[in-house]
């Protein structure tokens, strides 16, 4: 009994300095979290400000406009001209005819902020340290825990944005919709490159969902934060807590904001970043049209989106920019829970093709030849560089850019600049697939206890079957790039030169 | 100090009290499990005895020969005539042109065993409480586990199986291949109605594997249980270490005993149940043709069960028993984390369609007209009260059976027999979904926090769309039957009348 005494006694004090140890080692780190966000080092702002500097004035006669319309949670079968028996998108496919329709571009990453920082980048989402899913507001208990955990939740500021390269060279730029790059002040639209914002700071499942002009709120959401998380599974009761805030007219307001940019701007060189709200849950469609759509309310928010997208190509039109105005219509990642991946296999947040292959639209009257199609592989990490080599910018020389420049492929038809694209899983460092013009290598996930490292043919089925030991030659060079990436984000993972 | 010296105390003996009433009360039920296998209790035994013994003996003028040809894990999109552009099934095919090819029939779980339970009892997987995902091995953790959690591991000896019923009739029945329902002695494939058997007591990714001739071992696994446990996830690893049995050859085996079968009962009606193992994982294909198919290891596995499948039509034609004997040919379950579910969504485990719906096909020379395709729905619980409807055996009355007499739709074309089919998840004893002609409702499954009533159709597309709120009666409507379908199984889960 003595003996069980002392044994009760030492699990007693061990378990009491184990608790002890806990509070005190997570007080002192969210101290050190409130004093000192976790924002990645800057390491290349001095080399960013310089490169600002060096940038030329652009030649307007030569530099189009470009107007990129990107959407949030669109899937690749989710527009009539990807093949949507249901979802009805007559000006997003009148557009796809008037230029060219990509059918293997990518976005970046098969969730939102990393897709989003890859676009104004140029760079895989690696490079800018937004490789652990999404930022999360720190009025939400996993924004705190995020940074806590050591995770960026603000895009780093010695990150070069295309923004800020149009912009030193002259463009107007603006910003309409959906930031997700981080809502520390310092850390917002203005602050990387953009003349001008109006737009959410986070998802439309994140609160408070105010809506800024600039630095200042313009329309105020009134929810209670802890009544709203959790509550968003039904759109009906999500629509009466966000209080304040309409989300049935996001879309008409980013439209309407859209619109009066390109008038204000028609005489200069402009870029325009408009990125929706939406197909992102919870959905919320105009009431002017809800109903109307077969494909339910996904369709209806949808059909928003493709009246929004119909009446921007409409004011450039009217205003004789088509032939001065690039136009790009594409989507951040894969569908969520609702929506279409067309045939492809997976979702969004996964590196399936589900995951990251995306409807891309673009059209310039005159520069694209109109109504072609082609399955030139492609990724949105391309639009930096391409839109750069448009209006006759170099690229910086002191980090990798991984994009490459599309404007061959839009205007000659040219193939692929890429020999292979990585996809970059949801949370993680390395990339865990590669593919080619032909073969896709997944090395195993580890999301099933199944997944072992799989060849599969694009010309063949939706990533069903491992053609590993059929192609082992394919397989082996496709590891072999693989690896030497895992290698290279490793030993330098931002990328500097 | 004293104070801390005492809650510490305190703290200690706390933990260590719970520590052994959690010893105590695991050992007792370890005990009870031991002593007293946990078989759902049985309730209709003299039932089912009454009901065999007042089966009539078959009129073998009428009544056919039945082979059933049951895959494992093989997806809609897996053969040639179900549009796979990698693998290639010509005998399959063939026999799809022979006869009937159904485009919407179903497994009744995502997953083996209650899919198993479902087919030769005609009933819907809780009746017979295998509604908690698949037996298990005793000699491996999991199936202790499952035991001491209550779970059945048997399937209920007051069960009536097919071969049973057949058998009372007066057909010479034989099973060969998989089959897990129950590895206790007493339970298994001899012990529910078939005279013979040669095959496993379950899945091929489970050890040991023994090869069963009846009660005796024929090839004996040697395997040594925690090598293998986890490292089944490579096939050339899993194959040295399948002690004793050459997964390579048990499609071949189980032919050349098929056709023993075949050969041996020519004179007398005959009911032959082959439940290959393949293409489950870990995949084995005949080293004969290994590498020959477009589709990687997966295509030579279901490449094998064509070559089987056609060496086993050959051989019924070949004994001119053509007219005389119905063929089907399905599958267990959708595909696992290799094989195509074809355009459908989701995989094996999910209560999507891509889970469930398989391919079926059925020939009866002469019984049956060649080269037709169906749409009506249908599920393998309807093979029991079909093929005792062609003996001319009359159903049991004691019990539900929720399956329903396809001949008519085989023979004549007809509409499906069930207003509704309802979709049991791979745990859980109530159905999450439910569809009749047009329309799937699929009630919140809580994978994913995205996840809400959803209502799709099957013209649309797969099942990404919802359209709750567009088809509301229809949803409702659906919703009401789901809702009763759940009540009924609550009140009498086996559905005794």
């Amino acid at each position: 009994m003595r003996v069980l005494r002392g044994v009760a006694l030492g699990v007693g004090w061990l378990v009491l300095a184990l608790v002890a140890a806990v509070v005190v080692v997570l007080g002192l780190r969210w101290a050190q979290v409130k004093a000192l966000p976790a924002v990645p080092e800057l390491e290349h702002e001095a080399e960013k400000a310089a490169y600002l500097a060096s940038v030329e004035p652009v030649d307007p006669s030569v530099a189009p406009n470009v107007v990129v319309i990107f959407f949030d949670d669109l899937g690749y079968g989710d527009l009539s001209s990807y093949g949507s028996q249901l979802v009805d998108t007559p000006r997003i496919d009148r557009l796809a005819a008037e230029g060219v329709r990509m059918t293997s571009f990518y976005s970046a990453s098969p969730v939102c902020t990393p897709s989003r920082a890859a676009l104004l980048t140029g760079r895989y989402p690696v490079r800018s340290g937004t490789d652990t899913h999404v930022f999360f507001p720190d009025e939400m208990l996993i924004g705190t825990l995020r940074r806590m955990a050591g995770y960026a939740n603000e895009l780093p500021k010695d990150e070069i944005t295309v923004a800020e390269a149009l912009g030193a060279a002259g463009y107007a730029t603006g910003m309409i919709g959906k930031w997700h790059l981080g809502a520390l002040p310092g850390h917002w639209p203005n602050d990387f490159g953009f003349d001008s914002y109006f737009g959410v700071h986070w998802s439309n499942d994140m609160m408070p969902l105010h809506v800024y002009r600039n630095a200042e709120v313009e329309i105020e959401d009134t929810t209670v934060i802890d009544e709203a998380i959790g509550g968003f599974r039904d759109e009906d009761v999500a629509f009466e807590r966000t209080g304040g805030v309409d989300q049935t007219q996001l879309t008409r307001l980013y439209t309407e904001e859209a619109i009066r940019f390109v008038e204000q701007h028609r005489e200069e060189p402009f870029f325009l970043y408009l990125a929706h709200t939406f197909p992102h849950v919870p959905h919320f469609a105009d009431p002017a049209h809800a109903g109307e759509s077969e494909a339910g309310i996904y369709g209806d928010v949808v059909a928003d989106l493709d009246r929004s997208t119909g009446a921007i190509v409409d004011t450039i039109d009217r205003l004789g920019l088509g032939d001065r105005t690039l136009i790009i219509v594409t989507s951040d990642n894969g569908p969520d829970y609702d929506g279409s991946p067309g045939n492809l296999r997976g979702r969004k947040g996964d590196t399936y093709e589900g995951g990251q292959r995306v409807p891309f639209i673009a059209r310039w009257a005159g520069a694209i030849p109109a109504g072609q199609t082609t399955d030139a592989m492609a990724m949105n990490i391309d639009l930096f560089p391409t839109l750069l080599s448009l209006a006759g910018i170099a690229p910086p020389t002191d980090r990798v850019v991984d994009g490459r420049d599309l404007a061959s492929v839009f205007q000659a038809g040219a193939a692929s600049p890429h020999p292979f694209l990585f996809y970059f899983p949801t949370v993680g460092r390395e990339p865990d697939a590669v593919r080619d013009d032909r073969f896709k290598y997944l090395g195993a996930t580890g999301q099933t206890g199944r997944s072992k490292p799989t060849l599969t043919r694009f010309d063949g089925d939706a990533e069903n079957h491992n053609l590993i030991r059929r192609f082992p030659r394919e397989g082996q060079r496709l590891a072999d790039a693989l690896g030497a990436m895992r290698v290279q984000v490793e030993e330098n993972p931002r990328g500097w030169r």
